[in-house]
């Protein structure tokens, strides 16, 4: 079956490009002597965290609990979950997760969480890994770089149970940087602020460990990182595309999508609005990026409708197909059940998202 | 069970609050002699629509044949699909779903799906009812009010196998709406555009059938309507506490969560992020109400972050609980698998949203 026989809206993949992906920035951080530790989270998949591993990554990073159970029953046994746990319901299910997989890392920022590690850890026979998180300039989670983060790490050794295995960041600024320059400029300040805690808390054993597929690109340039997190560089997304990191044709996810409404020339209307392209913002406006026609613009969504700005003089027919590149792959693949992996126009298989809404 | 013990991030309803809602708009449109057909897009489960009907709905609205078809399977047996259908696996779905339900009914606004359905019509025993959709102000889908949706309308009738049941629109404007008057104002003319349709078409007995929820609570004011199709009334969220048509108290949906990460003072961070509260932005700015505190701000949001800024002087601790109303509750509740039944804080009964992602 060709895949714009499928019903619409849907999600299709193309294995060859995901493939193609992988690959690339696996040889980038292999020339480095760089790890790769994917986040799943874009994919949600056993599928392709199985193709991440196959081509060179040491081990998964996983956003919550929900998504590494779902990795482990699949088989994965090197965890890192990028996300700090709360609450006696999810201690419990931490401590059966970690007896069942070879590695588990949490990363953390606050004591109450190395605390619920500690007796987690202590009921265990092997102590729990910590990777201690640094806000590097997203302003989200994370312990203020410099004398903060090291108090923080040197603190971190009074908790019986737990282990300090690396010291760990989120790129988050780069997604708004203007330059291959600017992204560089971020990550070598990134890093040095990541290297001052490691070496003045004199553990060279500590993985450096940053994330966001911009700076992971440019790993080659940026000595003193070990590993890398990167997450939408093996579907690439409008995003990237924004950063002139991916091409239309490096964008392996779209949303297959058919035209609905076309009742007044300038508009036209798809069947999939926020419900399948997710709602989350571009630095350019519009809500994706319509393959094959950069002059149409994905102008407004609600949750069923995406409303088409036309260039004068385009029309489009009712029933057609439009492939749509999300602004953002990973929320877009949290909104279906399902991918059609596609090679060379044909769909090969359905792909599961097990790891869809595990966001506890 | 009370609900704070639940895990998060969840959802919680107020079944108390909720069937006050429902009974509140029954009341309104009882009082004005007009049908309610309430959009079960808002909560996508068996359970909420059955809840309403026992009130004294006279049928439903899906947006998509998937949630159509989660529901005649339910047992509902008058639905509208306020959605254009295109293509023949849809078609065949539909031919199935007519003969399932007493009752089907399919908006339009092109020639293109008229001849669709006029093939399933003329395949069926029943001819299909059709809802012509007018444009009166939301730009999305609907011809344009006057002679264009006219001609259309008398168009209708070279299709054998339809049959032309009602004029409909969706009061999207309404959303950014200042005051009741304004409310008001476009509510007349709203149904002024529908209602010369309907005599220039010699058609008494066509439903004049409106959408929203703030035109719906007006439903007394506006004589000429038939048929209200309110969605989000049922549970309210923060877009209609924007618009002063709900208090924190009449909304039935939060979204519980948990303080993971408080490394500065000024901000914190809880487990509810994009994943859960949905990316939908609010016309005064943020992410969501934070129920007892109108003075934090859901400053941002990313897939499993949301990060709150805090007035001076307030310290939240990492393990508490929050509840959150999101902008707009419809697409919150398509990220959960189910949600939490609450009266007087106890949780009574799991809900299944068993519509979630049947975005085909």
């Amino acid at each position: 079956m060709l895949y714009p026989e499928l019903d619409t809206p849907c999600l299709v993949v193309d294995l060859d490009v995901a493939e193609q992906n992988v690959r690339r920035m696996q040889a980038i951080a292999d020339k480095a002597g760089v790890k790769v530790r994917p986040h799943t989270k874009t994919h949600k998949s056993a599928y392709f965290a199985r193709m991440q591993l196959e081509v060179g990554a040491k081990g998964i990073t996983c956003a919550k609990l929900g998504e590494a159970e779902v990795m482990a029953a699949a088989g994965f046994d090197d965890i890192l979950i990028a996300y700090p746990l709360i609450g006696p319901l999810k201690l419990e299910r931490l401590v059966a997760l970690a007896r069942r997989v070879r590695r588990l890392i949490i990363s953390l920022d606050s004591y109450e969480v190395a605390e619920a590690l500690s007796i987690a850890g202590t009921a265990l026979e092997k102590p729990i890994e910590v990777y201690l998180e640094v806000d590097t300039g997203l302003h989200r989670v994370g312990r203020t770089p410099g004398d903060d983060a090291i108090a923080f790490g040197r603190g971190l050794d009074r908790f019986p149970g737990i282990r300090l295995a690396g010291i760990m960041s989120h790129a988050g600024p780069t997604w708004k940087a203007a330059s291959h320059d600017e992204i560089l400029a971020f990550a070598r300040q990134e890093i040095a602020m990541l290297t001052e805690i490691k070496d003045t808390l004199g553990r060279p054993d500590l993985e450096v460990s940053v994330g966001a597929t911009p700076t992971a690109h440019l790993v080659g340039e940026t000595p003193g990182v070990t590993e890398v997190r990167p997450g939408t560089y093996i579907f690439g997304d409008r995003n990237l595309m924004g950063l002139g990191l991916a091409g239309e044709a490096d964008c392996a996810v779209r949303v297959l999508t058919t035209v609905v409404s076309h009742a007044v020339p300038e508009r036209a209307v798809v069947d999939a609005g926020s419900k399948s392209l997710a709602m989350d913002p571009h630095r350019d406006g519009g809500h994706g990026h319509v393959v094959g026609r950069p002059l149409v613009k994905v102008a407004k969504l609600s949750e069923e409708h995406g409303v088409l700005e036309l260039p004068e003089g385009l029309t489009l027919q009712v029933g057609q197909r439009l492939e749509i590149i999300p602004n953002h792959v990973c929320p877009a693949i949290n909104l279906f059940d399902r991918m059609y992996g596609v090679r060379q126009s044909r769909v090969q298989c359905e792909i599961p998202i097990e790891g869809r809404g595990k966001n506890q």
